[in-house]
């Protein structure tokens, strides 16, 4: 599968092709949300490969920068997602996959969505205390990995 | 305003605080959503400073990369973003916004999101056809904008 090159400025914003943009890493980034809820569940990266594969299987690929390889979502923990919707921004330079996923849940520390915390507290007065918006792991990450997103043991449960 | 250092894996992915991962550019990614529809608006970058102007204020803030400055959303068009909430992902390394946007709208093509457009097909077959999610425009951007988003005269009228 090969990508349409970008054309006009007209064309990528208000055009009918998909025409992405990767940056100098070769990079496009992938915001992931549920479906059905709409929640944001992860930021991810994609080359060109791992977007090809999205289109072509339904099922998300990622690029991991850590371990500067193809990532498919789930072939480790069996929690795929499966694409129903892939859509472009208005400069084409990042994508937003609705997705199904397996289990319902998707951030390998187990909750549900990678952003389970908020900042507790706006303004200047703040102490970078974050609330967890989520109080109960979806899963044990320790019953699905071995290791973490380097490769490396999984750190001592929390 | 000053961030934490990031500390242990443990720490960043299961901890209290927040420690925020700029990349090598200084960059951080920000996904932001509608606070009320979970819908995504945009997804745009924050160095230090945007990230705690956006903290301090309430008022969404980012770095733009093409213009290489500070950029206040809203300041342009009058559609600012009020934060709701600030998120952060189990990395450290994504934000997550979830505002109130003036006006309704947040993208500068005229669109209530930036994400208007989807795949029409997946799989191998696709002709890269995208969809028009959005029909009409929540506003004019010519009624907004003399300029594009580099600065230079918005192209015609589509």
């Amino acid at each position: 599968m090969k990508f349409l090159p970008q054309t006009t400025l007209l064309e990528i914003e208000e055009g009918s092709l998909l025409q992405p943009k990767f940056d100098e890493r070769g990079l496009i980034p992938c915001i992931t949300q549920d479906h059905a809820t709409r929640e944001a569940l992860m930021m991810g990266w994609m080359n060109a490969e791992a977007l090809a594969l999205t289109i072509e299987t339904g099922l998300a690929h990622y690029y991991s920068r850590s371990r500067k390889k193809l990532w498919k979502k789930g072939e480790q923990s069996g929690l795929y997602q499966h694409v129903v919707q892939l859509l472009i921004d208005d400069d084409q330079d990042a994508v937003l996959l609705r997705v199904k996923i397996d289990g319902g849940a998707s951030c390998h520390v187990g909750y549900r969505s990678c952003f389970f915390r908020a900042l507790a507290q706006h303004g200047p007065e703040t102490d970078f205390t974050l609330t967890f918006l989520e109080t109960e792991k979806a899963f044990d990450p320790h019953a699905v990995y071995t290791t973490d997103q380097q490769g490396n043991p999984l750190p001592p449960k929390a």
